[in-house]
């Protein structure tokens, strides 16, 4: 990550912050910190923190032995370190509140990355300061990809599609979910993608793939069944994330039916992508084929999500979501049909708005593939 | 995970949250929740609390498309799903925080785990309840692993020493710290680690190894380096976590002399491990030997971490901590001489406590390893 491009993230969160009535941002590990920072860190029990605010340089609360990352940064920071001792820590942040002029401040934080461990150091610290939602300040700084970005997740999707199709050979009768997902998981880090890879594949065979977020069990694959594979790489902390949907042999007809129909739905969501249209329509465009088929009470969940950093982020593709798509922004289109206590089907895609529709990342058949015993 | 075991907990939880004075504990995604219930979840942008308290069977509120997971539960929950609108979830955790009669309760959360989206919603569901965290409750009933657990880390111990093994022969100057990583996460995964493993690997050389939490870095491996491993893998969500460093080659001689140092400082730790014995004083009895070797101001982090569920988990190993080790107790002694822009060398490994001291579940040699171009 190049200096400008940080100190050009920095500013830009300054003036959307101030758009959002914040006086500062206060950002811990999660995606938005090495958006912001190009540092890297584990969430763990010694909180770190990170105030973005206009009038100042970054301010950081840190570990002490994580002080040599501060060591040649491309931008200014200023370090407040602490030591091995929980009871030293609460001193530390209401120093670094107090060198940022926050201590009465309206500080936006991100929900969905803030634990409680990091809210109690902050009220303790500046208790007459307010904490409030940040969140919309954050999504528009990264919901719309730049190049270098999409580039990442271009590589990403390349990287999944090599790695299943390295995996197909495997998967026939009598391997296990496990056994597949684990194949999975190591061919995409043969194949390139950055440990951790995006998440742990999801394999749902039989009745488990009517769970759409089912984990990995010990289930043999029997002929009959559908088999669901979701999965992902990262490149660069950029993800991928793909499902596709396969028969081990022959079918049940009615299984052979909800995969065509989840293919045209896909098709349909895919077909609906331009700048300017509501995400919620996108939604509403797959939806339709599902419902109009007699199939709309098992599609259970919206249509997708953002994708970038994070593997659910900004923007939802939901019913009712009035966001108007824009060039760059990145999500995925995976309409699905599960039949409870048989199987499902669903078909994924990562795709990026282009000035004249979209930019498919994801080009794999989508058409369910039989594998044979 | 049997039932027996499950309600045996949900219990024993039960008179450990009444001794914190907690009417209820809200536990949401994160190590606790499968240790509780079996489930699995990520954590993610749709909430996930599940509520225990002495009175009422476990209440959960979830994504509807998870409901799946509810079949067959070998024990009672009362499950409250909602839609995929945002707008429509406050009103089902009022409607779950209702049914338990929880609306004026004092309840305990897990500040390391609960974030603010869910401390939000339940606020807002219960305006007169009281949050409190509730970690010691949840501590206590964690940290003393029983032998099915020891089971697992020490299977994930082997997992990991083999994956290592794998690794070794591709170590060697012109590779870089990324490269091997990915490479030892992918042993990991072919030796039997389940996805995702413990944690992404740290591998970092020369200069980088003095960073103890450095991230792999396209730098590749020059003779003269120290190079420092720090790996794990996952077994029914049970970790290992070791680190060994290596000299590429001839290195300096204060390189061998701190490796000598800390070698004898991770002896000195396990030494002091018994029952009744404080956690401090195994912090103390490493940290002893590198002090008196001139090499204090070196050693920069406690001597280990409590390792279960969780990388990190109590008991902490660091000075001044009067908790008594018990039998079943498991952690990392991981004493480390970072030299700032020249290296570093740390040796880790995972122990138990037991009647007569401690089972060592790792036993990697510890001493420099030479690896030759």
């Amino acid at each position: 990550m190049t200096s400008p491009h940080l100190t050009h993230r920095h500013r830009k969160l300054a003036d959307l912050s101030k758009k959002q009535g914040l006086d500062a941002l206060a950002i811990n590990p999660g995606p938005s910190l090495p958006y912001l920072t190009g540092l890297h860190f584990h969430m763990s029990e010694r909180p770190v923190v990170v105030f973005f605010s206009a009038d100042h340089p970054p301010i950081i609360v840190l570990p002490e032995l994580e002080m040599l990352k501060m060591k040649n940064l491309p931008y200014e920071i200023e370090a407040f370190p602490y030591g091995e001792d929980p009871a030293s820590w609460g001193q530390v942040f209401q120093e670094a509140m107090r060198a940022g002029g926050l201590e009465q401040s309206r500080i936006g934080i991100e929900p969905l990355a803030l634990r409680v461990l990091e809210l109690g150091f902050l009220e303790a610290a500046a208790p007459e300061a307010q904490f409030v939602s940040g969140e919309a300040a954050v999504v528009e700084l990264r919901m719309r990809k730049d190049q270098g970005e999409v580039a990442h997740m271009r590589k990403a999707a390349q990287i999944a599609q090599a790695a299943l199709h390295a995996t197909l050979p495997m998967v026939k009768p009598g391997v296990t979910e496990r056994q597949i997902a684990s194949e999975l998981a190591l061919q995409l880090l043969r194949h390139g993608s950055q440990s951790p890879i995006a998440f742990a594949p999801i394999v749902s065979s039989g009745p488990n793939s009517a769970n759409p977020h089912a984990f990995p069990s010990d289930r043999e694959l029997v002929p009959g069944d559908l088999l669901v594979i979701d999965w992902g790489a990262s490149v660069e902390g950029y993800l991928s994330d793909i499902t596709r949907t396969f028969a081990i042999g022959e079918v049940a007809p009615e299984f052979e039916l909800i995969a065509e129909i989840v293919e045209k739905a896909n098709a349909a969501g895919r077909a609906a992508v331009k700048p300017g249209v509501p995400a919620g329509q996108v939604d509403d465009a797959a939806r339709k084929v599902i419902t109009e088929a007699g199939y709309g009470q098992y599609f259970t969940h919206r249509t997708g999500h953002g994708l970038g950093l994070e593997g659910h982020e900004e923007p939802y593709i939901r019913s009712g979501s009035q966001l108007p798509l824009e060039v760059g922004m990145s999500f995925t289109i995976e309409p699905g049909i599960y039949l409870p206590g048989r199987g499902g089907v669903r078909i994924e895609d990562d795709v990026v708005v282009a000035a004249d529709g979209l930019e498919s990342l994801t080009d794999l058949p989508r058409r369910l593939q039989v594998i044979e015993g």
